[in-house]
């Protein structure tokens, strides 16, 4: 890779797509010219990046013409169409949509755990879904001592995973609940005011999962590159604005106690120990918003399992960050 | 029992003593007469109920005199101190504090569970916490076909829970938030608007589980009358107002099936099955609220067990109604 690359980023005027820009100033990300592509709805507007305002141009199939890395987030359509015409121009596509994760040839990749098989890509790096990559920074390091068998996650997911109009949504359909207007949702398919539901990704009839909870389970085997590990996984939407939690509970093949895992998160790169007892303070939403790390909080047995071989975590991380962009702008420095 | 009881409502200015007078007025629970009763500083203050307001008088060790049954919910150490007041003087009290659940002489009842134990009362019956009984009213039908071992439990907890004043908070912190406003919060230990957290019910410094979670684990245990079931939960308080939601993975000794469980609650009593997997359609808290029955979806199998023992559930009640008032009342109606 060039010193100084030209970085596209495919969907700039989305949630994930401002964050890249800002995670790329904030780590010295050695950008040579930044690329910003949107819908044609979008030309007309900037993205803010190192103090100046670079117009966003039409995505276009010429626009990877001289474009070194590509970080796409504009939906897996998008991805599917426009990723094949970046790596014919040339580039590598760093991929932040489920279009091309399951693919045997894309190395699904959270640094923290296979930078490794980067190098194996043929132009296009998927980065994982951001409810597997919260949960799996933290189980990795116990499941490369000792092999966890299965996992069991309950999701409570912030707006911003569908989206900057979602995160306005929710402001929006809050704001009118409490002034006892009717609000009438466009996003969202059902009303998010105080209220939680069961993931919208569409259900497979048959299994009763939810694309996004397939997408956990089949993920977390492939990053893990273990098809035996066990998953059953939640997904629901909480009224929050930016951060996911997830309350998880692992069962290993061999015994574990609290204090293996808190020695092994405690030296665990992305992982931060949010976990005071006395003070009754873990993990929150608020806390992890806009933070690199993935709070790690109320790490105890799993009463469940009195053989000792479980535990239970509550994990918290910023889904714009850790769970799209900050993984995908990793990945990037790696190249 | 008299045919026409004096009823008293101790806490009746909180969330739950309101609901009370809701319940039993919508149910015609014969009241001969009602004496609300509360704190002095509520005197003057009167409870609706059946088109008349009437007064609340100060909570005293003299207010039963002439009670029948005596619905306490004004906190553990209220009713540490009157109950036993009350069934000095002859009434029956139904307690929604955790004061006496554990208690060997003090029946815990759920009644689509357990109501025969309603008989061995001597003065005092408890009510379940709420979040137990989310869980037990929707699992005690397999559990008495196919006996369960393990259960996970991740709750999605409203503000109802921690009383009025909760609900008060999170409706202001959330408008200050939309204001860009300072709030200081009151009730909750951590900011509400937006956000989530651990239950702040007191921390066991050595357990690692707050005393939310051990109700839980502990309740379960004695109304399914089974000291052998292990109850793995997690506690969160979401931004919800009045409805709790349990995202629940359960295994049984024997193998089940989605279909098995389908068939064990469309006939279960105060269960209702909110499953629509074409519409994506499932229990939410705006629906549960001010309903009587336990709302359950996603009935599905657990992937994480691959064995054919395990399935999942997500299930939504009224935190104030079926797992409070609603309770109680029909533990009243029982006497």
């Amino acid at each position: 890779m060039k010193k100084n690359p030209t970085v596209a980023i495919v969907g700039a005027t989305g949630a994930v797509g401002v964050e890249f820009a800002g995670c790329m100033e904030r780590r010295n990300f050695p950008v040579g010219k930044l690329v910003p592509l949107a819908s044609a709805r979008s030309v007309g507007k900037t993205m803010k990046f190192r103090g100046a305002d670079i117009p966003i141009q039409e995505l276009t199939e010429k626009s990877f013409e001289g474009v070194d890395i590509a970080m796409f987030s504009a939906g897996a359509t998008i991805s599917r169409k426009f990723a094949p015409v970046a790596v014919k121009a040339g580039a590598v596509v760093v991929d932040n949509s489920s279009a091309f994760r399951m693919d045997i040839d894309v190395p699904l990749v959270i640094p923290e755990i296979n930078a490794n098989r980067i190098k194996d890509h043929k132009g296009i790096i998927a980065n994982p879904n951001c409810a597997t990559i919260m949960a799996l920074v933290p189980l990795w390091p116990i499941h490369k001592v000792n092999r966890i068998k299965r996992v069991i996650i309950s999701t409570y997911q912030a707006a911003s995973g569908a989206g900057a109009a979602a995160m306005a949504e929710l402001v929006e359909a809050t704001k009118a609940y409490l002034e006892g207007k009717p609000f009438q949702q466009k996003v969202m398919p059902h009303p998010y005011a105080f209220n939680l539901f069961s993931h919208n990704a569409a259900m497979d009839l048959e299994t009763g999962y939810n694309g996004e909870e397939s997408k956990v389970i089949a993920e977390t085997k492939k990053i893990f590159e273990d098809p035996e590990i066990a998953v059953g996984v939640t997904c629901v939407r909480v009224p929050v604005l930016r951060a996911h939690t997830e309350a998880i509970t692992i069962e290993c093949y061999e015994p574990i106690t609290e204090a293996d895992v808190r020695k092994m998160l405690s030296v665990a790169p992305g992982v931060k120990i949010v976990d005071d007892r006395v003070k009754n303070y873990f993990p929150m939403p608020i806390d992890a918003s806009e933070q690199d790390d993935v709070l790690v909080g109320r790490i105890r047995p799993d009463t469940s399992d009195p053989s000792g071989h479980s535990v239970a975590l509550l994990v918290v991380g910023d889904q714009l960050l850790k769970g799209a962009a900050l993984n995908a702008i990793q990945i990037a420095e790696l190249l």
